[in-house]
């Protein structure tokens, strides 16, 4: 049957041992660093690495974008949601757990795309799985035609589908093209991406995506939880910077990011929005979101649907460190958005810099490695906003550049 | 290709208004109850169902089955935590997202359990299908034995393993041992099952099914979420009870019932731990839980760890509420633990007498229909907690048998 149907018994304990060799072995075993924020003061946070207590660190990698996890709105809004109707909302949406937090919410989000409806998960990751996956299995014979780049949710959603995959080079839109032009017409299509790449920082092309879904009688599923709350008049996302939102089947976000709390939701029409309630496991078999995040995910989108002070903040801190970058040679990638990586090409090098400025600088950074990027571009990511100073960002780039020199790698050209 | 594949335009409306069309015809579409509670009145609500304002309901179906999400403790703690750190974590647990919190948590866990070490999870479905599916990838050739009656989230898992999966009879031993004895020696086996089976209230026997496990060098996956916090002198579910929690492999819990919170976890020793958190995409790609539900989770199984009076409390109604039953003739299904189910057999009837109580009476039951339960078991599911009154009890029991009457429902023997 396998190469382990032999008569001797398994040991199992080998078989994970080798499976975390492996990490080792090509340096990208993950140590999880231990840290709690200072309340108001992000960036700043208590770091406990060693055994001297917490040691003060800046935060260079949250996704908390915005710094809206410590807005006082959304503070406020949790709490008095906590002493309103407590901790957890007790049950699935179905039985019992259907708050009249969630209800408003769902509200504000379809409001904020444009759409009939919306509907909440537990994370961005389930809205992904569970949408995709329920979707394909609801139109048989369906093909989803999936952007290379696209987040391990989306792939995940996917594959669950059963749907038969066709990958696109990433944003190539010829590709594209040649991939629907050579599927059947009368079959169900699916195009699936993203609106702002995290890791590298660039955008999809979603008008010209758009034209394509049209003209080949496509629907359309896009990825914003890097771009809400951050682009567009109210925050709805590179759609709603682009002035698209309109034309697009499904707008996936997170309440995790930008939002500064915890979850994930998908806005579509009132149709759509009610097979994925009634058909997708992930959605009908878990407990909702406690309505204490709930009202402060409501609190944070509210505020950030009229202040667009926290986006220009955070755009002016991306433009602002991605020259100091440059100024100093650091090899700084092609970003166009508030993501600012700095290419490495080394899972141990990346991890190497990452642990000198931790414990040497009190700059806190996580290396990306494989699987969340392809081997080989391992990479450092910066994700500066409205509270990180231009002080810390002189700091930062000075040592960088130092460690850059330290370890010999190449700078930029 | 199929039997859309033809020359004409897909209509996708047209297949997703079947899709809901089919749940309407079989008296299963879900229209959710929009609720709110009254913080540290529970099982007190209040239910926005029409349009005359929000309208005081008892609630009879919710899963925070201790009201420990209306704790002093647990919402002291979040309170605390909302204001040393904020909303969010900001991101995943290896990216900016891992803070002390959720390291001492996994600690509390480790210990509840007898394990070496504990690892968190957004919800119990994601534990499920995350760990699941992982085990099975990382043991090649590996076959699951499931019980007949795992929950949707186990059943997931399984199948995203990618294993082959032999399905035993629900809680009986000579089918799983027939099944493990056809199965060749050298291959990885896992055996999958839960505890309290929440929707029959019945109980697996674990010892059995580890001597099944040692004879066959088996590993075991334990779901104990309906069983966490309520069961053993500390909590610990029933394998806790039983004195069998260091012979399962893997123990999974949730945050989300008796706990009073959100998310879940599993328990396991340092390696299978260290396995699922390198290897699980459900867990490496998504944002951590909130520190704010890590805290008031902490803080919860705290206290339950040293308090039995919530235990107690809630065995004594539920032995009350199944006497009452009883004695007034109602179905109530043979259920050894807290969970009270009421057979109906029919989803139309179950709604409409669900429909009936709420309206009329202020009393708050969801029915249960599949795919949560096969076809023609559909019932009402009760579970009785510390807080539920003989008062509300006698009220409840008297409506059913009204309704009993009203609808000219069999009633038992």
């Amino acid at each position: 049957m396998t190469q382990n149907s032999d008569e001797r018994a398994l040991d199992y304990n080998h078989v994970f041992a080798q499976a975390i060799d492996r990490l080792h072995s090509e340096g990208r075993y993950r140590v999880f660093i231990d840290i709690l924020r200072n309340k108001g003061m992000f960036p700043n946070a208590r770091c406990f690495a060693g055994h001297n207590g917490p040691k003060p660190i800046t935060v260079w990698c949250s996704n908390d974008y915005l710094a809206m996890g410590q807005h006082p709105d959304v503070i406020a809004a949790m709490e008095e949601a906590l002493h309103d109707v407590g901790a957890g909302s007790g049950g699935t949406r179905n039985i019992g757990g259907n708050t009249h937090y969630h209800v408003d919410l769902e509200g504000e989000l379809a409001d904020l795309h444009g759409k009939d409806g919306a509907l909440l998960f537990t994370s961005g990751y389930v809205s992904n799985e569970a949408a995709l996956a329920t979707l394909g299995r609801l139109l048989p014979g369906c093909i989803v035609f999936s952007d290379a780049l696209n987040h391990a949710s989306m792939i995940a959603g996917i594959r669950h589908s059963g749907c038969e995959k066709r990958v696109f080079r990433h944003n190539d839109l010829a590709h594209l093209e040649e991939l629907l032009a050579a599927a059947p017409v009368g079959v169900a299509k699916l195009i699936a991406f993203e609106s702002v790449y995290s890791m590298d920082g660039d955008v999809a092309p979603i008008a010209e995506i758009c034209d394509l879904a049209d003209k080949y009688n496509a629907l359309t599923y896009l990825d914003e939880v890097h771009a809400v709350g951050m682009y567009g008049p109210r925050g709805g996302g590179i759609s709603d910077r682009d002035g698209v939102a309109h034309r697009l089947t499904i707008i996936e976000g997170t309440l995790a990011k930008a939002i500064g709390v915890m979850g994930g939701y998908i806005a579509a029409d009132r149709t759509i929005i009610d097979v994925i309630r009634s058909y997708a496991p992930g959605f009908i078999f878990t407990t909702s979101l406690s309505p204490v995040l709930v009202a402060g995910a409501l609190a944070s989108v509210r505020h950030l649907k009229a202040s667009s002070a926290e986006r220009d903040g955070q755009q002016a801190a991306a433009a602002r460190l991605k020259a100091m970058m440059r100024d100093a040679g650091l090899p700084v990638m092609a970003s166009t958005t508030h993501i600012v990586p700095l290419m490495v090409g080394d899972p141990v090098k990346a991890k190497k810099i990452s642990d000198i400025l931790l414990a040497e600088y009190g700059v806190y950074v996580q290396p990306i490695n494989y699987p969340t990027v392809p081997r080989g571009t391992e990479r450092l990511r910066f994700t500066p906003g409205p509270t990180h100073s231009e002080a810390m960002m002189r700091e930062l780039v000075e040592a960088l550049a130092e460690i850059w020199d330290r370890l010999e790698i190449r700078k930029a050209a």
